[in-house]
């Protein structure tokens, strides 16, 4: 029966770095190739959607008569934009749909908002000399990459399990007018798992309200709108309705994709805010592209037209087990020696394992050296630095079952390891 | 038989005017809605590609292995890069395949040669307080509205049967380093169907050589590289040869698509230039997607490999008569009175009629008021503004035969109507 590390004596604790060492050179010998960092849907999940091919069964036009083979539609097909009213919760008539990419429709959003600004007037963050945006963390990499890009500085603030730290965010974009917007991933955030709450929702509405920079933009990524795993799953309150409340529709634009529902890399993304910002958003489109592939549009309202619940169960059943092979390994070989903390997502893509500050570096490259690969360390903090040097995402949805469960002992032997070596330096 | 508006007398010409206006007016009376300004694919042309659809068969891995499905491959598939090589006379190696627009990808490059570079140096457009470009004109309205969009300046140059005057981009280029790149349309140009002459690419591929900017680039839109008409097809000397030879590989861009050769809007677009290049916009196509759409690129290698020249060749026997329509229109209606002339493609999309000076926006205008829409005036020039008001650009492939014949008889009534009240004005 193990217990909590700090207790143990040194000489149980060189018995057990010992074990564990002889635990790890056997892991070595095996050669393994294991890989926890890939964030995306595995062979089984993309079959779902296999039939996609058939959805058009040699029928482009839409249901407004439009020929999707052709140029043309800025904002998207109909039934494609209505697609992204379910997922986003918001009517069809306040959604762009775009290409295969929701990272691109971002992209497009913060040039936009720094280039032209997002309201036709005069108002763009590059009036700013160094415009910057809050980070909650640990957040979603490509949300940081993006800002850094495109000359955005990060200010992080605490997410916790009800989402992001809103007196830390209320007062910081209270006193600095520079402070621009707010990335979010509301529902499964990456990658903690958490969903805001309703509380912090309706502080995240009226938050541009309270900004000092009246260019504030909450950026909503909302990626796993629908990507439950637990019954009942959570509900996120409508930023959308939220929005409306506060009056702050046109400083809310929301995001999400069909990258996992059907082809991570063949979907269709989507974008949502209110009337005047889609009008500036199509405007910069304009120069950049004739329209969005519409006959992908067309293919994917058909195929997922009335069975997108059922569609995202399959999903959930797939990958239910793989949750639960990540969360009862840790369970089993670290809670009791109180090294770590994790959280339980009902959803989404990722499990957050945060270890003693210090370890993270040290974990990865450790079980870098064993034949696993995780997500570089400081990866979910802007500018790849984790200031605690704590963070680990595990990313459990590629591999099958059984290189999960090897990949999970490895991992989990690489923190007992790392952390027993911790102890013994620190009461050496 | 009619004779050079020019030599009639007031008589005949107030004659000539009564019965064109009696015309227009039966014309009016009519209440037709033709259309001339739509430069995209008609119907039957798209169902050429509606097997499209079936080249999956089920079997998404790529030739490599590649699952297309999922993330990944932001260079693209090989086999839609070597599609893209095919059409482009360039190796698949330096090729990079991206979505369903080519202009996103011109959009892209040119703001990456604006923000960082496009050679990982410390060169890049925005060193210079207004960086301009030369714009061959007539020329493409979406080359000069992505100019404008990203505060780029535009310098005119003139077209001619074998291509920019080099002449005048050389001399303006040595003089002026604020001057970065050239924008052209080689093959088939848009509007005048032009294609460059092996002496004018050649001074092209040299033109960075002589510019007193160092990060010149060439701009090469091959739009309608393989969008023959006529047999032999004109024949342009590779760019990429002539630059390897001069040594500016990484200062010549080239973009084509296959939207006009399968589906408009569905499309596969591409890039390819030097090494140095193909990484720089790699490395700023990474903050904005995690890769193309390798399932549409998948389609079109499957669909097109092998029979390329064939489906071509279907699309010419679609579009020739239509050509023919506008071409002896033209001349039948036109030639003799000596008002206009005009372009005679060998390919591409477009007729390019010069007016008159000062009767382009007329025409447009005294056109649109009996049903029939053209470009408008000045849309071939950057900032739509055309200088000498004489340049309309006719867009024949859209309209079926019937509409197109009607359409280029209004055209054709319009441009006698305004050159006879011309003569009147200018003999009164």
């Amino acid at each position: 029966m193990t217990s909590s590390l700090k207790t143990m004596s040194r000489e149980t604790l060189l018995d057990l770095e010992t074990t564990l060492n002889r635990e790890l050179e056997l892991t070595r010998a095996n050669r393994m190739s294991l890989d926890l960092s890939r964030g995306k849907p595995a062979v089984d999940q993309l079959r779902l959607s296999d039939t996609l091919e058939d959805a058009i069964g040699g029928n482009y036009i839409a249901a407004d008569g439009t020929d999707t083979r052709n140029y043309g539609n800025l904002r998207g097909l109909p039934e494609a934009r209505a697609l992204g009213g379910e997922l986003l919760g918001v009517p069809a008539e306040l959604v762009i749909a775009g290409g295969n990419s929701s990272l691109t429709l971002m992209h497009h959003v913060v040039s936009t908002a720094l280039s032209t600004g997002l309201w036709e007037d005069s108002r763009k963050w590059s009036n700013s000399a160094q415009p910057a945006v809050l980070t909650p963390v640990p957040g979603y990499d490509r949300h940081f990459t993006l800002s850094e890009a495109l000359g955005i500085e990060m200010v992080n603030i605490p997410i916790g399990d009800d989402g992001p730290d809103m007196d830390a965010a209320e007062a910081l974009v209270q006193e600095n007018p520079d402070i621009k917007g707010i990335w979010c991933v509301p529902k499964y955030s990456n990658p903690t798992g958490c969903t805001y709450s309703d509380e912090v929702v309706r502080r995240m509405a009226e938050l541009p309200l309270k900004a000092a920079a009246d260019d504030f933009v909450i950026l909503w990524d909302n990626a796993y709108a629908v990507h439950d795993l637990s019954d009942p799953p959570d509900r996120l309150t409508s930023l959308y309705e939220a929005a409306r409340q506060a009056g702050t529709e046109n400083h809310a634009v929301q995001f999400a994709s069909t990258s996992k529902i059907t082809f991570a890399g063949a979907g269709v993304g989507f974008v949502s805010s209110g009337a005047t910002v889609l009008d500036a958003l199509e405007a910069t489109l304009s120069a950049s592209t004739i329209g969005p592939d519409k006959v992908n549009q067309l293919r994917h309202a058909r195929f997922l037209g009335g069975r997108l619940a059922d569609h995202m169960q399959a999903h959930a059943e797939l990958l239910r087990p793989k949750f639960d092979i990540v969360l009862d390994t840790l369970e089993n070989e670290l809670a009791a020696l109180d090294i770590a903390t994790w959280t339980h997502p009902r959803g989404g893509y990722f499990v957050s394992l945060d270890l003693n500050p210090g370890l993270a570096a040290e974990v990865v490259e450790l079980a870098k050296s064993v034949g696993l690969t995780l997500t570089p360390a400081g990866a979910t903090y802007p500018y790849g630095h984790d200031p605690e040097d704590k963070n680990v995402r595990i990313a459990p949805t590629f591999a099958d079952l059984e290189e999960l469960k090897s990949a999970m002992h490895v991992l989990t032997l690489c923190v007992k390891l790392a952390s027993v070596q911790q102890q013994l330096e620190e009461t050496g």
